[in-house]
C-alpha cells in the first residue's frame, strides 16, 4: 500500500521535481495531471496540484475550476506564476495557493530599468536611426535627480528601488497596506504631481483593476513617465492612449490590455509610449527559477512546514 | 590702465561665466575670442583661453593650434569637453590644459548601463515589432551575475561600477595605473576571456589607439558584449565587424570611427551591434554642467589656486 500523498503536476514538469530530498520523496507520489483529470478515478486523492504554466483551456480540454473544485482532498494549488489573478477566484477557501513570488523579482526590475532608461535615452528612436542606417542624435534625458513614486511596494519594486537608489533619484511610496516609508494609496493624489517617474507594481484585484485612469493621469506631472510592470488591466488602455495622445505622459508598458496586444491595436503608436511584449521573466533561466521555488514549497509541505508566498486575503 | 588678466571664450559663452565672485572678477577680463584673433593686436595678452565646444575650423577661419601657439603669455587653456584628444597635441609643454573632466560621469555612466540593458532584454529589436505593430515577444538575458571588466578605470567607470553593483554582478578592472583593485593593461589577455562584458572607457592616446583590434576581440568570450563609450578610434573598426559578423561578440557603441557614422556604412549593419550617436552628454543641462567646472576653474585660477582636471603627463 502506497503511503505517500498524490502530487498532480504540469505535463511536462516531471523533471523539474526529481531531485527532492529523501524524506520529501518518501512523503510525495509526483505525477502528470492526466489526460482527462475530471474522468480520472485518483482525482479524490489529488493533495497539491501543480497547473501548467500558461494555461490554454481549450488545447488542455479540461476546466480548471470544475477540477479544483472537484479535487476533494486538494490541500495546495502551487502556481508557476509570480502573479495570480488568472487562478486566485479559483481557489476554494480551504485550499492553499502558493505563488513563485520572487523568483523573477530581479528579472523584472531589471527589464523596469531597461524601460526607464530606453525612454530617458530615447533608445527606440535611436535604434530605428540605427536600422536606417543614419547618424540621428536626439537629446536625452537625465534620470539622475528624478523623482521616482512607486504605486505598490512589493518585492519587485523594492529591488527595482535598489537598483535606482545609486543614480541619486528620490523615492516615494504607495501601498494597499500603509507602513513605515509607505503611504497608503489615499495618497495617490498628492504624490502623483510631483513625480517624474510613476513605477505601477500593484498585482491585479478589484481595487487595482483600472486604477490608472483618466484621473490619475490627469494628476501626474506633465511629461512624467508612466511605467506599469503589473497587469495590463491595472490601466484603462483608452484613458492612456488619450493622455498619451495629447502629449500629458509618456509611458512603458511590459503589460498591455488586451494581451497580446492585436497587430496594429492603436496603443502601438501612442506617442511617447515603448511597449515590450511581456518580458520580464523570459530568460532561459526561468523555468529553473520557478521550479526551484515550487521544490521548496513542496519540500515544506511533505515536512509539514510553512510554505512560502502563500496568497492570502484579498491579494 | 586695465590690469585685470585676459580671458578669451568661445563666441556665444560669456553670458555662461558672468556670475564669478568679486574677488575673480576683479582679476579677470572676460571678452569673446575675437573673429580674426591672429591678426588682433591683444593676442599677446591673452592669459587664459577657452576654445569653442565644436571646433569647425571651416568655420570658424582660424587654426586652433597657431593660435594657441601664438599667444605667447597663454597659461591656461580651459577645454569645454571631458576628452581632450582633439586639443591635447596643440599645447605647449609651459601652458596647462584643463577639461571639464567629470562633469558627465554621470550621463555616461546612465547611457552605458542604458546600452548594456537595451542589448540584454532586445530592446532594438522589442521597438522594431512595437514600430510594426506586432506583439513578438524574444527572449532576454539576466544581466544579474555577469562578469564586467572594466578597461581603463577613471571617473566614468566608477560611476557605472556604482550603478553595476546591486544588479550582483563581479568586476575587474584594468588600467594603464596598476594600483588596489585594478590590474595592469598587460593583465587583458587573462581576464578578457572569461567576461561577460567587457566596458572600453579609456582616454584616447597613443597606446589605447586600436586597442580594440583583432586578438582583443578574439580573447574575448564568445557572445560577450564589447562596450566603446571611450572614443570611436580605440577600436578597429573593420576588426569589429569582422567579429561582429562571425557571430563573435555583440557591441554597445556610442563612438563609432569614423564619427559620425556616414550613412549606411557597414558598422550600422553590423550584426548584434547597437549604436547610439555620441549622445553621452546630449542632454539640456550639458552646458550647465560644463561651465559649472570652468567657473570653478577660472577662479581658482584668478586666486592662485590649484587648478581641477588638470591633464597630466601622457594624458
Amino acid at each position: 500500500m502506497d503511503e505517500r500523498r498524490l502530487v498532480w503536476t504540469a505535463p511536462g514538469t516531471l523533471a523539474d521535481l526529481n531531485d527532492l530530498p529523501r524524506d520529501a520523496r518518501a512523503q510525495l507520489e509526483i505525477v502528470e495531471i492526466p489526460a482527462d483529470p475530471l474522468a480520472d478515478q485518483r482525482l479524490a486523492e489529488v493533495r497539491v496540484l501543480i497547473p501548467p504554466l500558461v494555461r490554454n483551456q481549450a488545447d488542455d480540454g479540461y476546466d480548471l475550476k470544475t477540477l479544483i473544485a472537484s479535487a476533494s482532498r486538494l490541500d495546495l494549488v502551487q502556481a508557476l506564476t509570480s502573479g495570480v489573478d488568472w487562478i486566485v477566484d479559483l481557489i476554494p477557501a480551504e485550499v492553499t495557493l502558493c505563488s513563485v513570488r520572487g523568483a523573477y523579482d530581479d528579472l523584472m526590475a531589471e527589464l523596469m530599468l531597461a524601460g526607464i532608461l530606453a525612454v530617458y535615452k530615447e533608445i527606440p528612436h535611436h535604434a530605428a536611426a540605427q536600422a536606417r542606417g543614419r547618424w540621428e542624435p536626439r537629446q536625452v534625458r537625465v534620470l539622475g535627480g528624478s523623482r521616482v513614486l512607486f504605486v505598490g511596494y512589493g518585492s519587485i519594486a523594492q529591488c527595482l528601488e535598489k537598483y535606482l537608489l545609486p543614480f541619486g533619484v528620490e523615492v516615494r511610496r504607495v501601498a494597499r497596506r500603509p507602513r513605515e516609508g509607505v503611504d497608503g494609496i489615499s495618497e495617490l493624489s498628492v504624490l502623483l504631481p510631483g513625480a517624474d517617474i510613476v513605477v505601477v507594481l500593484t498585482p491585479l484585484t478589484a481595487q487595482t483593476q483600472g486604477l490608472i485612469d483618466e484621473e490619475f493621469l490627469t494628476l501626474m506631472k506633465p511629461g512624467a513617465l508612466l511605467v506599469n510592470g503589473a497587469r495590463g488591466l491595472v490601466a484603462d488602455t483608452e484613458a492612456l492612449i488619450a493622455a498619451a495622445e495629447r502629449g500629458k505622459v509618456r509611458a512603458y508598458l511590459d503589460v498591455t490590455d488586451p494581451e497580446p496586444l492585436p497587430d496594429g491595436h492603436a496603443l502601438w503608436s501612442a506617442p511617447g509610449v515603448f511597449i515590450t511584449p511581456h518580458i520580464g521573466s523570459l530568460v532561459p533561466e526561468n523555468r529553473e527559477r520557478a521550479f526551484a521555488v515550487v521544490r521548496e514549497n513542496l519540500i515544506s509541505w511533505a515536512r509539514g512546514e510553512t510554505l512560502r508566498n502563500v496568497v492570502a486575503g484579498d491579494y
